[in-house]
C-alpha cells in the first residue's frame, strides 16, 4: 500500500524492474550461469510482479505488454528495452491523463452550463499522486480548473486508508480548487445540502458490461448520487477496460488486515473487521465511462458497449 | 462531545444540575440573597443546558419536564424535587430501553424466521454507552443476543467521531455478540457480500411526518439500505418524537469544527472541510420508528402518522 493508484502500480512495477536490472546485472549474470537466460529471469519476475495486487488490471495489462517487449528483444538488449519502455510509459501516461480530463470537462461542460461550471464529488485519489503526473478522475477536475470552470469539488475522506484527506484533499489545497474535504458518510447529505452535477472516480478494473471496481466506498457513492440525481463517472485510462472479464462477479477483491481499521478507528485490538480494499459498481449505477479515447455511454438498450468500444479504439 | 447519546446527554444535564444544585448551596444563598430565589437561579441554569446542543430533542423534552417539577415545588424542596427527579430518569430509561429492545425484537422476528436470527446492521452508538444502560437500536441487538436470535451485527466506524469503531465495537465485542466492524463506506458491499435483514439507528429527533435526525451517515445508509431491499428501522424513546416540528427541513443540524476531520485524516491543515455532526433521513427511507411504546409503521397511504401515535401513547 506505499504504491498506490492502479496506474501508478503498473509504471512503479516498470520502473522498478528498470532499476532492479540495471543495478543487478551481477546478479544476473550469477543466476543465468549456466541455469537460465536473462529473458527467462525476467518472465520470472514479471510473472511475480502481475499478481501482487489482485483487483487492478492495469498491472497485469503492463505485464503483458511488457512481455511483448521481452519477446521481441534478445538477451543482450533485452534490459534497454525496458528502461526505455518504462520512460515511454511515464510520458504516455500524462499525456493519457490529459486526454481524459479534456474528454471529461467537454462532457460535462455540454450539460452542465451553470456560468461558474461544474460541481464535483469524488473519492480517493486519482490525481497526480496516483498517476504519473496529472490524474484521471482528479484530472477532469483539473481540466475544469484550467478553463475557470470548475466551480466546486468535494473530495470523500475514503476510508480506511484516508486516500481523499491525505492525498485529493492535499492536491485540491494546493491547485487552489474549491474544494472541501468530507466524511465518506456525509455523502448523501452533502448532495442534498450544497449539491453537485456529477461523482468522478476513477476505476481499478472496468469489465465488458461495465460494472467497475474501485477503491472501496465507490459502489456506496454511486447509489447515493443514483438516488439523489446525479451523475456519475468513471476515468480512467483505456487500458483498465478488461473485456476478459464479464461482470463484476468475477473481479478478485483483495482483503486486507483488521489492523488497518482498528488502528485507526480506536477499536478493540481483537474487534472482527471487514476490510475490503474495493467494491464492485454495478453498471447500472454509471452513466459514462471516460478514456483518453474518449467517453463511452449507454446504448439505446441501456448497457454499456465496452468490447466494441475497445475493438473500435485498439490500434 | 465528552458526553454522547442523545438520551444520555438529557440524562447528564439533570444529573449535573443535581450535583450543581447540591454541591453549591452556599452559591444559591450568595446569588439569591436579595435578588432572586432559587427556582429564577434553576431556570437560568434551564435555560442555558437547553440549547447547549441544538439537534437531539430529549435535552430540549427533558429541560420542559424539569419545569413542570420545579413549578411545582417550593423554593425550600425545589433542590430535593430535581435530585428524585434525577435519579427516576436514569430508572425509566434503561426499562424504556428494555421495551424498545423487546419490541423491535418481536417485530423483527415476525418477518425474519431465519433459525439463526436476525442480521443487523447499525451506525454510531446507541448501547449502554448512549444511555444510562441498555440502548435503544443496541438495545435491540442486545434483546435478539437475548433470545438467542442475533444471528450477525455490522457497526459502521462513524466518522469523524468513530463511536461506532469506539463505542459500539466494544459494546459488541464484550457482549459476545458475531458482529463486524466495517468503514461507513462499505455498508452497500456489505448488504451485497455478507447480507442484512435490518438496518436498526439511534434519532436525535423524529418530526411529524417521520423525518429522523441521527447522527451523520444515516442517510447515507438509509438510501443504501432502500435500495438493496434492507429494512430501516429507527429505534429511540418515545420523547424523541417531536410533533412540534413538521419535517426534517426544520431540524436545525449542529456543524462542528473542521479540525475535528483535519486532524483525525491527517488533511492539509488548512483544508475547507464541511462536519455536520448530523444529517436528516427523509421518512420514506425509514419502515418502521421502534418505541418503548410500540413500533410505528406507515399507514395505508404510505405516510407514518407520528401525531396521532404520540396522542394515542400520550398518559
Amino acid at each position: 500500500m506505499r504504491i498506490r493508484g492502479a496506474p501508478l502500480i503498473a509504471i512503479v512495477a516498470v520502473l522498478g524492474l528498470s532499476v532492479d536490472l540495471t543495478s543487478n546485472e551481477s546478479t544476473i549474470s550469477h543466476l543465468t550461469d549456466g541455469n537460465t537466460d536473462t529473458k527467462t529471469f525476467i518472465y520470472d519476475k514479471m510473472t511475480y510482479l502481475k499478481t501482487s495486487r489482485p483487483t487492478a488490471v492495469n498491472l497485469f495489462n503492463a505485464m503483458e505488454e511488457l512481455k511483448d517487449i521481452v519477446e521481441k528483444s534478445s538477451n543482450d538488449d533485452v534490459v534497454t528495452a525496458i528502461v526505455t519502455h518504462a520512460q515511454f510509459m511515464l510520458k504516455r501516461d500524462v499525456s493519457d491523463n490529459k486526454a481524459i480530463g479534456s474528454h471529461g470537462a467537454d462532457d460535462l461542460l455540454s450539460r452542465h452550463t451553470h456560468p461558474d461550471g461544474v460541481r464535483l464529488v469524488t473519492i480517493c485519489n486519482t490525481g497526480s499522486l496516483a498517476t504519473a503526473g496529472w490524474g484521471t478522475a482528479l484530472g477532469v477536475a483539473r481540466e475544469l480548473q484550467v478553463r475557470s470552470k470548475l466551480r466546486s469539488i468535494a473530495a470523500l475522506e475514503t476510508r480506511p486508508y484516508n486516500q481523499g484527506s491525505r492525498l485529493t484533499a492535499y492536491e485540491i489545497y494546493t491547485e487552489q480548487m474549491n474544494g472541501t474535504l468530507i466524511c465518506d458518510s456525509m455523502a448523501a447529505f452533502y448532495l442534498k445540502r450544497k449539491g453537485a452535477d456529477a461523482c468522478v472516480v476513477g476505476a481499478d478494473r472496468v469489465c465488458a458490461n461495465g460494472d467497475t471496481a474501485n477503491k472501496i466506498g465507490t459502489y456506496n457513492l454511486s447509489i447515493i448520487a443514483k438516488e439523489m440525481g446525479v451523475e456519475f463517472f468513471v476515468a480512467s485510462p483505456f487500458t483498465t477496460l478488461d473485456v476478459n472479464l464479464k461482470s463484476g462477479d468475477e473481479i478478485e477483491i483483495e482483503e486486507r488486515p483488521a489492523k488497518e481499521m482498528i488502528d485507526s478507528g480506536s477499536a478493540p485490538k481483537n474487534m472482527s473487521c471487514w476490510n475490503p480494499a474495493f467494491d464492485v459498481t454495478p453498471a447500472e449505477y454509471i452513466t459514462g465511462i471516460i478514456t483518453e479515447k474518449g467517453v463511452l455511454k449507454k446504448g439505446p438498450d441501456g448497457k454499456f458497449d465496452v468490447i466494441g468500444f475497445v475493438k473500435k479504439h485498439s490500434s
